[in-house]
């Protein structure tokens, strides 16, 4: 048994109607009956199988996969084909389309708990362990899995899935068809202190988490909530594992943020952003729309939309390749140096001789 | 209606009882009815804003505030105003003052679990789900959030509040008036192993952690229990999210740790230390008190007291921006060099010739 | 009272049987009983100490210890000792015999849920609040802490323990005596998305985790499940808190993974690999067997077996070394280097005078 995700639908579909799903061509037979996609490797006898890119297409010689979603540029290949601008798109669409799984809401648990004044949609689930907070609203066939807590007027639309443990504080907004991974943590208290003298005192932090529509973020995540205001993570962003996104931070639309990155208070990330894993952004600057920034960058002011950067602190990508590529020759650079200036001062002398004589 | 944590008291204060409250001097009408703080955009009438520093004060001209928190040697301005030398903190204090929230402890839910022998204090808020282990004593006005784990023996202090999902493991020591955010690990096992061959053989860590009195530790943080002996959080430590302490640190008082900062094992940080985000630090050093650690640095010996740092590995932070100003200047370097070799060669070639001539 | 870890046996040895017991060789009274064992600074009389190193043995004058565990090769001392080659795993040993518990599984408790199909083994402690999802199967003694998270057709190996609010999902394989700690989540998706246009389509991830036996997994760390096929984590594997493993990553066996580390996706790590805490490794590269990476580095190419690198991008530790010892050095550099410039130029201008003339 090949594992999954739980019961699956066992759904099946032609290769013409998948073609037609991700918005493809058929080569060959059109009514060849798929049930499954796999790897090129694993894909066996009735799976249909992809090649996202053309410098791999030779690995398909060696498939056992009845059939290949292939770049659309692919030369003639004996085997039925769907031919595609975006294969690796059309093997998400298809291996989504098999994945179905039967919908059927688990209602409410009598295990949960669910607090006063608490609106629930229709075909939710539910499950043992939950915490509901008073004045809380779940819309329809959301998904709240065991340990879930959501505090007091917490908001959570239609079609969310909140995995296992994942925690939503007071008065913050999670949007539709949004995915928490477990363990992640959304609105806790933004870090901030007055000083009074060596001491600290603590700054209430009353301010929201807003997360929009569409917005996936990873597991053990931390977003805290705002100082006032909102942190505001908007449509469409995915994050990763492990990120932490500081109070009244704003991610613009689409941006993609990869594991274990920081983001500090009061920035704003533009839309259609990448952060690379492990990248620290300091607060209160501003990332303009599409910028992208190379894993374990520390990026300390603001960065105008397009730009590529890399290093801690960052700066232009291309430069860094060249000084990261001169750093690894600096002992050998500090030794011609000594050399040169040795030299140099023999021909100093050397000149200053004749000059006298 | 504006976000807030749940039912706040809806306290009301005139502008001499806020400047009493914060040590300052009030400017105008005394009596003024204040029902609320908000920042200079968001403030409306009836509410108090505040200027952190002098050079924001043109800001001031556009609210809608009723009055206004500032530097004590701001120039005259024409709202009613509470001047203080520290208008951050008076904000602090503010703020809390305006989100108190009426106690109602809701006692011991019977959907938690609560081991034989647990001493409970008074006027206690235990939510369900919440699993008190064997021996363990929870001090008054203690709150544990639904999902909180504390194991044997573990002792919670007065008025500090654990929110969901935070496990304290057994014997664990969490002093008064301390914060747990959400997801928060106190008490895991420290890193220890010895080798035996190409294997490892677990070290039991039989030691524990002592977190002091208000201490704030952020969410889904890790603090490892010692090999023996403690791993010791002193008072006042505030800490962000993610962070990772190794077993037997020591963290001094009011120290400052920002998100994603790791220690390694036996490490001692001082007292009012700050450690910038996503800072390493190795084991079995010591950083002196007031040191200052940049963010990304990697600290890889001791540090002395009030010594500022910052790059992997650190030094001092100074150099290390003039450091990295010539970094990014490497590619220009080498070019300059060989450029300096080559005519270096030719001078001395032509003073060969010369000499031969 | 020394804290410890809950009730333990109260075992007690004689130094010749705690000699049998790691392999050493008594030197003095081998019927000498000892009760514990502590640090040599915490022993009393009738505990036994040990010093890891030889350049240590001076603090072992001090010690009130009744005996101590020492390198083979001590120069005689004045105290009943046992000698071996390895004194940190006898201490790793003899800690281990102190600390034995006595056995006591609690069994299933009636607040846990179990659903429809799970197997359990036999003596295992299953908490309150735990969740096992259907078809489950929970090995002989194994233990589940409160808010321990399994879903459908999980697998968990005989003796192994889940620390409060670990989370394994669907369909994911967690060997024998393998320890995950508390907050870790098993089997998140990964993080794999198909452009379309500006927007993202997720890519389902119907792939599983795998980990074998002896594995320990810190606190609050992530392992993403398989896009398809495993993430595979081989026997022995250890890692500190907060690490994170991207899809379909295997680590080889017997390697150690500190605090904060992250793999990207379909990267392979070999056997008896050391990966140094905050490390960030780049996906689809090898990490051959026996590789160390120094702390913060960053890897984004293949390492060959035992090699030995450090550096964000990450090069040969010993060539690091000078790097870092020359970047330090720059502005220095950048001096001397505008000085001989300048120096040249003279020359030159000397030369060329001199040729005129």
């Amino acid at each position: 048994m090949k594992p999954g995700y739980g019961e699956r639908m066992k759904a099946q579909a032609t290769l013409g109607e998948l073609a037609v799903l991700v918005g493809g061509k058929v080569e060959g037979d059109g009514s060849l009956p798929i049930r499954g996609i796999a790897s090129l490797e694993e894909a066996g006898e009735g799976e249909i199988t992809f090649v996202a890119e053309i410098k791999h297409s030779r690995r398909l010689e060696k498939t056992r996969a009845s059939a290949a979603i292939v770049p659309a540029n692919l030369p003639s290949f004996p085997k039925p084909l769907i031919r595609t601008l975006n294969p690796y798109l059309a093997y998400a669409k298809v291996q989504a389309f098999f994945q179905q799984k039967p919908f059927s809401p688990r209602g409410v648990d009598s295990r949960a708990f669910i607090g006063g004044g608490v609106k629930i949609g229709r075909e939710v689930s539910i499950y043992p362990f939950v915490h509901v907070g008073k004045g809380s609203e779940i819309g329809d066939r959301a998904v709240l899995y065991p340990g879930v807590y959501l505090g007091e007027s917490v908001r959570v639309g239609e079609g969310s899935v909140l995995y296992p443990n994942v925690v939503v504080m007071d008065c913050c907004v999670v949007g539709k068809r949004v995915i928490l991974h477990p363990g992640t943590v959304i609105g806790s208290d933004g870090f901030g202190f007055a000083r009074d003298g060596a001491k600290f005192v603590k700054i209430p932090q009353v301010g929201i988490v807003v997360i929009e529509d569409d917005v996936e973020i990873g597991a053990n995540c931390a977003v805290d909530r705002a100082a006032m205001g909102k942190t505001w993570i908007k449509r469409g962003v995915k994050t990763d594992n492990l990120i932490q996104i500081g109070h009244n931070v704003t991610v613009g639309e689409d941006t993609v943020i990869v594991a274990q990155v920081g983001i500090a208070g009061s920035t704003e990330i533009g839309n259609r952003v990448a952060l690379g894993g492990q990248v620290g952004v300091v607060g209160h600057i501003k990332i303009g729309d599409g910028a992208m920034i190379g894993a374990q960058a520390g990026v300390g002011q603001d960065v105008a939309p397009g730009q590529i950067l890399s290093g801690s602190p960052a700066f232009p990508h291309r430069e860094w390749l060249r000084a990261q590529a001169a750093f690894q020759k600096l002992p050998e650079m500090k030794r011609i140096l000594a050399d040169l200036e040795k030299r140099m001062k023999q021909i100093e002398e050397a000149i200053s001789k004749k000059d006298e004589s």
